[in-house]
């Protein structure tokens, strides 16, 4: 029987939405249910998560729900237990550097949600502190591992498109004003004191996705907006929306690709998905949804005449073909998680460390710049 | 029996492939055959055209086919003809701002195509002219008469659609480079030095579409490319293809609104047309294609999750109600020619005059800037 | 922890069907489940009832059932128990004004089924009542909580309709006879003597639904019709049905809305739902059933030719947009009950009262006197 | 060979729409196609038409377009030729009675559009009139001619129905108001002086409808509304719309059978075509259209379940089953002219008489009455 190995993970901010669905249960609790993540060596490792928040009643639930043994409201007693080597944050973005630091301080590897900081140099000082210590690390980065963007990424590395030209993304759905139907999203998205803003949460996931399936980010002219000003909150009460709300920004890429992506809560959907990314090449195209591409070849593209007087008579829906299904694609939250603990095991590189993270950072940042002074603002190279 | 007024037309440049289509058979032909255009007072007007060219056999055989009588390759001469009040032009753009001066200079009302200069400096000059002679002008517009739009502008101005927020434009398909498959647009397009690029030929479109459908424009920031450097030409020889074949284009709009709009030559289409305009208001969104129309009310707004561990629920294209036809949409070059020729006679305002055609002319300018400048341009008010 | 207040309610006939699987199993019980119900200041009401009935086996049996601890066949002595401050009633029609004064007069809280009493003079008399002991009073109006109404409300509310022009309601189905298929209703409903017909059972649903949707009801012109005069008992033994099984209404509505409703056992269905509303406005149209509700804008109206000598091109099911589902929709009864508990708590209006259910009565009244002397009825306002 | 007899028709008010279309072409130019009628002696009919109207140029051309020899100015003169035996009128209603008496003073049989006249004291007149010269007459009903009624009443002759009990009509569309899309019916339709309104239109129609299908009108209850008060005309131009656009009516019949008809230029459609009349029998059930027809017997009557918290289950449109095409339509108008003419020759009863027509006007009349007095209005026995 494999050898199985312990690895103790402090999780903290594990009972929001996104950390308790798609880190504790879809991940660690799936991951624990399968008899851990397997290592080159054919050893096991077993995650045995301490849960880490400030309702105590929650947490216990929590933890009783899922068959986990240990919960704690005290995150420092917590990092002194030299049992647990992993530290995970999915807490607020306010506190989060902060506690990188106390982490990485007290030994721990890190492994965290993005935006790793509220602004590049904190972003930046995390990770010269990581390096420094000598410890592992990562950052989410769930989008690359939607089924979509993988099999995306699948096409472009076949060669299908031969040289990339153009990149146009579509982010976004209608968010209910609250008025007349319940609101779908919290209502500090749309405040900037309490950290809201399109830009600054969509640019982090932009500059991942684009460096690493498109090229490397060069530059970026971004036009944010607050297109609704006037929203009401979860009690039915309205507040003045004064976040921006809708983004529309190119980017230049390396290879002179170029990538247009508009992100908004305030757009009515007609394409394939709540985000699509077409992507043109020499060769061929491609269309990727979350889950779901399609591709259109050089040799299939069809001759669309412009004839005002005549409606269209080509249903560009059909010219198209879908990328099958030839794997199954687990839940990409856990795809990277099983990533990141085989990392810690097995070694070797791992790109979407700290300073992936503090790039997200700094295109967001950029991007609130290049808003501001009305021009192109380049991208330069972080190190550290 | 009503009383028939003759028309006499100088037509320039009706031997090119949109000058003969548009201008000559679907409009001024076709009026004639309807027993020409009816004015408010019940008279008719009966354009009487004689075709300008170059080529006097393909003038010979243009004119024999249609039932036209005169035709000359002296267009001197003809201007001098004080029985022809009108000089139309659809030649090519380089001769255009020259030969509307002349025209003007010999008294004649004119109309031509689109740009109607190479610069804003002549587009105004000529435009000046014109008032100055107090001669009746306009410049074709044709966009705003497809079906599409016009089906798109009733939606807004019933008032569906609440407060405008934003417009996402795609226009564009693949232009085959001519190696595999035959060309099909000509190959001066994409060379500078004989006037292509996209940008001069879309963003004089953009412009008047923007001012009269969604808001004046005020700002532009403009990116443009040359993906594809080596094409073939008419003969299948290949050469360097210079002129920016793509452009990535955003516009602030009078009233807040945001206009983002692709125009291309080397993009694969998968959309409900060759050109889409998406519009999002507050009560309501609108999609227009050529002919068609879609609409999403505030409160058929499907409400989406993002759920990346199954594929996307919703048909996002049947959560839209088309526009349905309740006219015959006639033929829109025709429609404007209608139009012009009731103005001639009619008088009353023409909003697709010469300042519109250099209002055109401007953006392109801007936009051309804006790429060089890298940064948002202005545009300032235009007067004659 | 939340503050818990116990209330206690006493429970009369609810082993019926509707009184047993709507207000006991679906609303007390399931509340019940879920914590109570809670109130503004984060406390929270459990209540805690006791059944009446006459069949104690039948009581017995259902408390068990649904873990109540109290049931009692004597109505008298359960209402001098002063910890029982609410008295709810969803026995027999001919009861309950009796019933709810006999409750006022023990000082309690009252809510209770439709028609609050058989004639309007009985109603206002116990509303009367109920103002001078000050005590808090509710009548169930459900249809007001079906989803489909909740959706048509929305959109009406929304502005998407314009002016509200006019309303068609289709209720019913085919209720078996009962000699060829097994009933499907009580008899009782179609015998005059003990209470039945459709004028008494559905105009006081019709007056809610009108008023609080569409416009204070002014007007009825009404015609009743006992089109099976021979139906089988719940023993297979046929009896006279002398009760109107159908009812052809129209209304007078407030601000000038038009209300035409056919109310109908003996009709079978070729539409949407059981009940349907289809309500034409200026700027577009609704049609709502139970659960579900569909639109129609202005922009989107087809236009139909009538051409008899071709079949219908256009499918007319197909040009309405649904309107989606944005929230979760709690079993009707519920929701009612709740907000009548908060109104006990946390005070503020309770629009549907013991007045509101005078009014429906009323609405009864008035289309059995049209009925009889063939002629429009006027609603005079009531008050109490 | 059979034997061919010449009818000479004064054909008046075939320029317009109906008369042109219908009249004309459909009928009377297709039977001359087709050879004529056949008499049951073998002997055959042969329309020889000539159109009178006001326009010579308009009267000329639709005859040389239609191999028609005849046509002429002066009704007067052609009255006089006794080679033409029948009179036929589709001009405004206006004019109607009076030259109706015209013809029927010379002698002519006489066919005509409905209304016979503008009030039933004229309308009896001429009936009177017709009764005295001995002459022979009928006035159109084309609805009994469609298909789909023709399929409804061939299921109620079936006995499938067994006793009929009600019977719910509904008529109309959407008449746009000619601000936003062009209008679709004439604007006179809309203007009290000019002899608009819908119900002087409809219950025309619905008098012979029920009498023919359902059983004979006994009692009318109708309420009329204008709920548009402002259109645009043919030119654009707004005026005020004063005749009632919507009719709200129900009718008693013989037999005890109630028929609820709306009628309207102010909804939008949805159910199966343009007019559905919605027939409930004992044993069965229809709903017919213009073309189609469909039934629901006893038997195959679904059971449905009033549940609140679920969608429907049933779909409604599916558990009816279509009454399928069993002979060849033929156009409704020329059906009818045929039985007309087969009439003049053979003899026999013909229902659709000017009696009929009277009794139409009737019917208009008592609904208008109706309206005013808020009362229901028996419709007294005509006779001639």
């Amino acid at each position: 029987m494999a050898k199985v190995k312990r690895l103790g993970i402090i999780m903290n901010g594990v009972t929001g939405r996104m950390g308790m669905n798609q880190h504790l249960i879809r991940s660690i609790v799936a991951i624990r249910k399968d008899g851990g993540v397997a290592l080159k060596n054919g050893a096991r490792v077993m995650p045995d998560p301490i849960l880490i928040g400030r309702d105590a009643g929650k947490l216990e639930a929590l933890a009783k729900a899922h068959g986990i043994e240990r919960w704690s409201t005290d995150l420092d007693a917590a990092l002194k237990n030299k049992d647990d080597e992993l530290f995970f944050d999915a807490a607020t973005t306010a506190m989060r550097a902060g506690l990188l630091k106390k982490a990485i301080a007290a030994g721990k590897h890190v492994y965290c949600e993005k935006p790793v900081a509220e602004n590049v140099k904190d972003a930046l000082d995390v990770a010269r502190l990581a390096k420094k210590a000598g410890i592992k690390h990562g950052v989410v980065q769930d989008k690359l591992f939607l089924p979509g963007l993988r099999k995306l990424k699948m096409v472009i590395d076949s060669g299908f498109m031969g040289k990339l030209l153009s990149v146009r993304g579509e982010f976004g759905y209608w968010v209910f004003e609250g008025d007349l139907q319940p609101i779908q999203r919290p209502s500090w998205n749309y405040r900037l004191k309490d950290g809201g803003g399109i830009i600054l949460d969509m640019l982090c996931h932009w500059r991942y996705v684009l460096d690493n399936i498109f090229g490397e980010v060069q530059s970026v002219s971004c036009l944010g907006a607050t297109h609704i000003p006037k929203r009401w909150d979860e009690d039915g009460k309205p507040y003045k929306a004064d976040a921006d709300d809708a983004a529309y920004a190119t980017f230049q890429l390396a290879g002179g690709v170029i990538a247009q992506i508009n992100s908004s809560w305030v757009t009515r959907v007609r394409r394939d998905d709540l985000v699509t990314f077409h992507v043109d090449g020499t060769h061929g195209s491609a269309v990727a949804g979350l889950q779901k591409c399609w591709t259109q070849a050089r040799v299939n593209t069809p001759k669309p005449v412009w004839n005002p007087d005549i409606p269209q008579p080509i249903d560009f829906m059909q010219t198209w073909e879908e990328v099958p299904d030839t794997q199954v694609y687990d839940n990409g939250f856990r795809v990277q998680w099983e990533a990141f603990i085989r990392h810690l095991y097995d070694g070797g590189p791992f790109k979407w460390d700290l300073l992936a993270g503090a790039k997200g950072v700094q295109l967001a940042e950029a991007g609130l710049k290049s808003w501001k002074e009305r021009r192109w603002i380049d991208i330069e190279p972080l190190k550290v």
